[in-house]
């Protein structure tokens, strides 16, 4: 038997849970919060919110809000430089995926010296981080309570993974009221990403008793709630149950690591700035197909938690129903169907695909994957 | 919708894992540690063994073992002092329970001054407690995952309940291999604790979707393997799949906090000094008969994890069945069937029940009880 070890942030979870985010953070000492956002998120309306929680708690803020959806390595210098030079003591991310990977990138760079590049791959930094807490916005990235940061390296186009428990935050904020003001473009492709960390959390090679649950509960979930979450803004069941599932996910995959379609993903996204979710998605049914014979036994599971009928079927049939549920449910979200769409070309592959094969997702895929494997993929989504 | 909170320590889990003790508390910043064990952890060989690997880590130590079953608050003054004098900087608990509760229960007093008595109930302890890195060696308290300590009052003999986030260790070890030098005695009886925990905080009104899939697996779990587990000193497969149930509840328990069975139990091991898993195992069905009206449905779901054929039942049916499985696992393991064999009197009940409704882990309990009602069950299990 191999050790497995498993952590996660302090985790408040539930409707109108962000006007904890000012006590949260005085609980950790803070005094000026660096917060970070996006302009979508500031947009809604839930940064004034929440910041109005900091003003509340007496403490002081800096706003940042450059930040771009897969955010840039230049980006991440400029917030250090603000964080320095506005003397904040703790770093706030409010949103998705990106802000809360800027945030974590800047609070990480705040204490370690030296470029990002240096930090990319699992375990590199060493000194700790200013205290974080995130409110995540869109149930989707799990950023919020993983120990992942991903950010572009825009010399190399590609999408760096950092691993590293110290990326964990102190205090993650989960509030499904903040999902309402999502379209049905981003709660659908959201919903895919984390229905994407779900099954490669729970069939990666690093999956344990703790993280395998938690995959399969949130399957199970989004395989009842994305379709009527994509459908209205004001379905709070299914916005509860999106957030639950995005969280139970995001857990598993912080623990047990993804595979492939991340790998891939990372490249699409740094070569094209594609939507993370969308990519995920579209490539999610291809590397299953590929990496079914890893798992078919896991595969049955994933039907099963689909609501497919699997109990008459054989092994190798059951499992057939996992990727074709994972299919109907993209296809009725109007994910499009080939990277085409996204922009990828056939001279981009192989540059994709050398990357692919390097990035910290592929170590945990369970079916081994060369260069000729990706590619292969590849082709087959274009 | 209401706000639910989730938080437990870095947990590093399976065979050959306590072999990381050493380096856990370097990583915290240890410089001396207190270890706090028994005799019966020391005789069986695992406290040498830890410390052998905080010498090769470079740290110093400080041994006490002056730890009873069901800790008192007298053993703790000891502990605090002798943590004091022996310049500490960190605390290490080694083995089941009781050793773990007094570890946390030291570490609290060493930065919280005042009576222990100052801190019973919930959320009562103010300043930061030391590092603490716990070893369970018992797969069924669950202590060193949870927010919770339990400490004997001495002068009003009753066992009391601390409850704070303070106490979640930072980091907790879980060695399966530490299982093998329990007797049959003290594995049913410590994965009856574990069962307790289980159900206690599925049925819990702060129970939670982060919560219940955990007790659920968990009762799963030992439905299955805690028969052999009793058996055979050396089925390593029963061990790590008992070790992770108690894991599971413990995380369960600690968040979603417990019920009368606790509440009752600990007045029982406060005036009588029971073994606190039978003394749960004894009550555990008795409670659950009187809590079934509050939650037919997670019944049915209880005896599902039992592996009961619940599907062609009426609920009221398979509720029953709960009870029943819960009956047969504590009649196959020879747990003694009344209170009376472990010295309860009738001229006990009154006051064990006015203290009983007083008790932190009766505000979650999902039926309201009064002291009658407490005496009831009380005289029901005599």
């Amino acid at each position: 038997m191999r050790i497995s070890k498993f952590m996660t942030p302090e985790i408040i979870f539930g409707s109108g849970s962000i006007n904890q985010a000012g006590d949260s953070l005085r609980r950790l000492g803070a005094e000026k919060v660096f917060v970070v956002s996006d302009p979508g998120v500031v947009q809604a309306g839930w940064v004034e919110r929440i910041i109005g929680y900091l003003e509340a708690c007496g403490l002081q803020y800096h706003l940042w809000t450059d930040v771009t959806p897969n955010p840039k390595d230049d980006e991440i210098d400029r917030g250090v430089k603000e964080y320095v030079n506005s003397e904040c003591n703790a770093v706030l991310g409010i949103g998705g995926g990106s802000p809360i990977d800027a945030a974590k990138a800047v609070a990480m760079l705040s204490t370690n010296a030296g470029n990002i590049r240096h930090y990319e791959g699992v375990d590199q930094i060493s000194c700790p981080l200013p205290p974080m807490v995130m409110v995540s916005t869109t149930a989707g990235s799990g950023s919020e309570v993983s120990q992942f940061s991903i950010v572009t390296d825009t010399k190399r186009r590609l999408k760096m993974t950092i691993i590293s428990k110290s990326l964990i935050p102190d205090i993650a904020i989960i509030d499904p009221d903040t999902l309402v003001t999502k379209d049905a473009r981003l709660t659908a492709n959201t919903g895919m990403d984390a229905l994407t960390h779900a099954i490669e959390s729970y069939i990666s090679l690093a999956a344990t008793p703790l993280t395998e649950r938690l995959s399969l509960y949130a399957i199970q979930l989004i395989a009842t709630y994305l379709r009527p979450s994509t459908a209205s803004r004001s379905n709070r069941e299914a916005k509860e149950a999106m957030a639950m599932a995005s969280l139970q996910a995001g857990i598993a995959f912080s623990n047990a690591v993804l595979g492939a379609v991340h790998a891939m993903s990372h490249q699409l996204g740094g070569l094209l700035d594609t939507p993370h979710g969308e990519a995920n998605a579209i490539l999610l049914p291809y590397v299953m197909e590929y990496n079914y014979i890893a798992a078919p036994e896991k595969y049955g599971h994933i039907a099963d938690a689909f609501g497919e009928h699997v109990a008459d079927l054989s092994p190798s049939e059951a499992a057939k129903r996992a990727v074709k549920a994972v299919k109907e449910l993209a296809r009725d979200l109007d994910i499009p169907e080939s990277l085409a769409k996204l922009g990828l070309k056939e001279e981009h592959i192989r540059k994709l695909s050398q990357n692919a094969v390097q990035d910290a997702c592929m170590i945990t895929n369970p079916r081994d994957m060369n260069v000729e494997d990706v590619e292969k993929i590849f082709r087959q989504a274009l």
